[in-house]
């Protein structure tokens, strides 16, 4: 069985199953501020369930490739949204879900400026930077419980270029 | 009367009375991700009204010094967050409220890698990037209604380093 897994670029089109891409392609939405800026409004399915929103900045050791996956982790109460702030590109691993358990991973690697929102119960990897700093602000649901399902996943997945 | 605003370095402390600093100053609130992650955890008094929360890209022109400082505009209705796609430094420019219109403005810069969450009502000049592009995530209030005030300022003010 084939473990290694190849990163692809990171398109609306191809992520739509696990989340949104956050990006200025194409046209804004609207111009504000006497025409100088552009708003690309509301680009994110955001879904706290019972609890609310809330930003948290996370920051993480970047890793290089080959990457060594060994779990998959999902929130099934709410989505959480990346959005890097260091310019840099991140990894995105995320999966399908196959009656409980996640299908067989896929990479993406984010462009310079890329935020993403996944989507409410996607399994997906730890946001992986490849660039340190590996400093990102995440909006995710604050609430009470748990919310967090992880699988190891043995033998490990490899993620290659 | 002095027109002219000098910019200050923005801290928690300073701008406590306009809104949040968003960064990593400090120890994180959690490791995750067995260590290589710390969590800043809930670092935004996000506030929607009536509303709920939306992520936006805004990609404003940049500016250059000094600046000058036209209108200031506040969102009644709710908190506005502003997360630099970056890395690139920002100012922000916020007023205190004095009987329903701004009092004398205040110019910060934020440190690269910074972000902040403007509390609800709070006026402030647009978000001005010093650095092409000019891009950053937006985490404000999507709902019914304007949820705009404007005021023009004549004479202007200056923003000078």
């Amino acid at each position: 069985m084939n473990r290694e897994i190849t990163i692809q670029p990171l398109t609306a089109e191809a992520f739509a199953p696990f989340g949104d891409v956050l990006d200025t392609e194409g046209a804004p939405d609207k111009m504000i501020n006497a025409g100088l800026c552009g708003r690309y409004h509301d680009r994110a399915r955001l879904d706290f369930g019972e609890g609310r929103a809330g930003i948290s900045l996370f920051e993480a050791q970047a890793r290089s490739l080959p990457y060594e996956l060994t779990l998959l982790e999902r929130h099934p109460e709410g989505s959480q949204a990346f959005l890097p702030l260091t310019g840099n590109p991140f990894l995105v691993i995320v999966a399908l879900d196959e009656g409980g358990s996640p299908g067989t991973p896929r990479a993406f690697c984010m462009a310079p400026h890329q935020g993403i929102n996944l989507h409410r119960g996607t399994w997906h990897g730890v946001l992986t930077p490849l660039f340190s700093p590996g400093l990102f602000a995440v909006v995710d649901r604050i609430g009470p419980g748990a919310n967090l399902e992880e699988v190891f996943l043995d033998p490990p997945y490899t993620v290659v270029p």
